[in-house]
């Protein structure tokens, strides 16, 4: 995630996976299994860019994808790498995790964005 | 938001709608803002439910609604609001707004989930 927060997505139709989830107290190597967990995401085939925001509360990441089949890959190597490690438990109190189509999109000032609706 | 802080959506298909934001320096009036857009959003045909996360750089909230057309008249009625009030881009620096439907979801322990994927 350098430069602007927001994923640089291409035009609809493609994946959203929102993962929305409540931490455990405590680091765990959380912040660590994090970092390599995105720098997993990038190098995977069909990845199209992740948001991210952590409140005290709830933390919501959303990450793009070029299609479905992409999206279940990631999903596989995901839960490989925390199984790897120390397991979902240890870092969170519970978690959704939704697969949606995205079908269309608009924004306000910004490279993706042309102001208005486009789908 | 009372209780758990995840969305009791039902089983898919329904359509989420994800709002991601960067703010502008300073509230505005906009906690107040946000505090009547989701007493509104409660009331309206369709509504799911709401999650939501900010963290210093970025805003993600996620609207769940019962499918595509109860998300449209939102996008209306929310717009409404915004415009009444005193426009967007006093509270948002920039924004990105994606509406998608959700095709499969699956939890951890909590009262929608089964803790395996039921899509």
């Amino acid at each position: 995630m350098s430069g602007i927060p927001f994923a640089a997505t291409p035009e609809p139709p493609y994946t959203a996976v929102i993962f929305t989830s409540t931490r455990t107290d405590g680091d765990h190597g959380y912040a660590l299994m994090a970092q390599r967990m995105e720098a997993l995401a990038v190098e995977q085939p069909g990845y199209l860019g992740i948001e991210a925001s952590r409140d005290g509360e709830l933390g919501i990441t959303v990450s793009y994808w070029a299609d479905d089949d992409a999206a279940r890959a990631w999903k596989l190597v995901a839960e490989h790498l925390v199984a790897q490690e120390r397991g979902r438990s240890v870092w969170y109190a519970d978690y959704r995790v939704r697969v949606a189509t995205v079908t269309r999109d608009y924004g306000g000032d910004g490279p993706m964005a042309t102001g208005s609706a486009r789908g």
